[in-house]
């Protein structure tokens, strides 16, 4: 008889929560483990496309198809569960009357005006609710980090991609970009696109490239939406941008606000904004302070003379550049993936 | 009763060699431990400052201090024991002549001329002689990787060293670069400056800085000659460079032709070369072909415009870029240290 292992299921549960990475926008990515008081799974799942099932009731679905009674179970959640009535009922009732008697969560609701009342509706139930250790819930916040974005700022979580060589190019001198980072890099730079409920880049970038943008890569259960900000309207019509699969949106006439958009894109229920552009919208979001992670994929070749990172506004002093803090240095293939956020 | 642990006797010979770095140059660095059968330590040493003892003989000195008898007993050296008379009689001799019976052997001498002959030689006096693994033959190497270029190829190996921002910068436009990285990043490049026999720098780096570029930040046995590259003799009387502790030369008038220095330095006995330049000397350097380890310092911030990490020629396509291969991706305080080869 397995022991009970509540950090094994918020693992588990984590692990779960994961694999709808791509599916449930805008909705979180929510995993949910139902063990019986001797350690035993009786029941498992995750998050189902938006309109469709939580993660809770499919577990609950799973422990029935398996025709385990789940009286006295204890449920293991990666995000509290909800407690009001959206497209589906919410989460809480349904664990509530399918008998269990205790829930582990591990983070709160992101939102400020529901944190807190799915514990609370479930304590009022009589069911007893723990909250994991922090190292778990930081590992549920970052699994939906646009979604706690959206929730708390009103707007996405942007990423900024770039694939730069070692000494911080990121096209020759005429715009050749074609490839600096490797394979492995390229396909790692899906499985990001994949994330976002948006890619974004600018004129100049499709001008030069003609991108797809979309998810190819990876496997993926849908694509996400791609922008392209196109003040003077130069897109042409044939642009591979604007093909299936997935939608395209050309922003322009006119110069976005950038700030207003991202408002705007938050409404919209995008959680993740994924910005691939050229170093002059790169240097537009992050002059603005509007870039949450920079993801960068470093080449390890030297260019020389060629377009920069970012075009930035030029500093007074070294002490003027925005630091940012380290958080991940990974390689992948050749290359190595670097993400960053603001200090 | 400790069991015999060759394994771990080679990592600690190791470790005594590494702690004779900045101490034995032009000679290298090398350990000793001398096991009884039983595997107990009867002695242990490395390498003194040149001219002194060898490794082998120190550590049959600690043994005999211990007042251990060290016949029949195993050495475990990281590099093969020289036959030769130079400054100091022959190692091979000391340990045949101690009564040594056995011994384990990191890496061959790389001298084409020599590699084998002390093998040859303990062998030939009846010792039981064995080579160890292939993982610490390269650590072993890695340890001298200076004196097996001399030996080898005639030259330093050359180690160029840059402190640059995320998108590549080394200063900002007019020239200011302090400081891109932190004090923990510091630090560690003068830890890399003691392993050099010489440091190496432009008049460009020295009109702008007036750098000192010795070993103040970690402690230090001794100090690397400091070499300016000065062709046109432009060199102020009161540079910080020409100022104790260590020495200094000035290299000029005229340009240098870079083969031909590294070759007189090889000749002088500089095992590593600790290239800390500008843009322009970095260039030349890697332009020629003549750098075998890239030390990045990578500062987690964007400059925008400024320096470059090296003034290379103009490439005419992505695919000419020569490519390097990470070997490390170190955190270093804030900043990443990165150490790349050519592949
Ligand atoms: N290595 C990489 O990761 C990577 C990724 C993407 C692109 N690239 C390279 O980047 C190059 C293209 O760079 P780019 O700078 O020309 O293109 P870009 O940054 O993608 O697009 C710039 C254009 O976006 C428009 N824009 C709309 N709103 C803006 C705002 N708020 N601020 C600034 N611009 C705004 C402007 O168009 P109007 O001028 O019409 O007003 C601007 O010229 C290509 O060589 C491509 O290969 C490299
Ligand atoms: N971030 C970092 O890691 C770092 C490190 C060092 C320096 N820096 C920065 O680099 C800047 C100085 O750069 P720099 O490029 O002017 O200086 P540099 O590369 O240090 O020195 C260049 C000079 O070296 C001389 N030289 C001698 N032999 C040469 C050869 N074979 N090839 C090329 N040059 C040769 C030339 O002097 P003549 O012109 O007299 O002929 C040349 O102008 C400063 O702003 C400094 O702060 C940054």
């Amino acid at each position: 008889m397995p022991a009970l292992d509540i950090a094994s299921a918020l693992k588990r549960a984590l692990a779960l929560a994961t694999e709808a990475i791509g599916l449930t926008d805008p909705n979180p990515r929510v995993g949910c483990v139902l063990l019986a008081a001797d350690g035993r799974e009786l029941g498992a799942g995750h998050t189902q496309p938006a309109g469709q099932s939580h993660a809770e009731v499919m577990a609950l679905r799973d422990a029935s198809a398996r025709g385990h009674d789940v009286r006295g179970a204890i449920a293991v959640v990666t995000l509290e569960p909800c407690s009001h009535h959206g497209r589906t009922p919410p989460c809480c009732d349904a664990l509530i009357a399918a008998g269990i008697t205790r829930v582990v969560v591990a983070v709160q609701d992101p939102n400020p005006q529901v944190a807190g009342q799915g514990i609370a509706r479930l304590r009022a139930a009589g069911v007893a609710v723990e909250l994991a250790d922090a190292a778990t819930a930081d590992a549920a916040r970052e699994l939906n980090i646009g979604f706690f974005s959206r929730m708390q700022r009103g707007r996405p979580f942007v990423r900024l991609k770039s694939a730069v060589s070692l000494d911080g190019r990121t096209a020759l001198p005429d715009g050749r970009s074609q490839w600096i980072t490797g394979e492995a890099a390229r396909a790692d730079g899906h499985a990001w696109r994949r994330r976002a409920g948006a890619v974004l880049t600018g004129i100049g970038t499709v001008l030069a490239d003609d991108p797809r943008l979309d998810v190819r890569l990876v496997p993926t259960a849908r694509q996400p939406l791609r922008l392209v900000l196109d003040p003077q309207r130069r897109l042409p019509p044939g642009a591979r941008i604007l093909q299936p699969p997935g939608e395209a949106r050309v922003i322009g006439p006119g110069r976005a606000d950038l700030p207003a958009l991202l408002a705007e894109l938050g409404r919209e229920g995008i959680n993740e904004l994924h910005v691939e552009a050229g170093p002059t919208l790169s240097g537009a979001f992050l002059d603005a302070g509007l870039v949450d992670e920079l993801l960068v994929y470093q080449a390890p070749m030297l260019i020389g003379e060629g377009r920069p990172l970012a075009a930035l506004q030029t500093l007074g002093g070294l002490d003027q550049a925005r630091r940012w803090r380290l958080v991940e240095a990974l390689p992948v293939g050749a290359d190595l993936r670097l993400r960053l956020r603001p200090t």
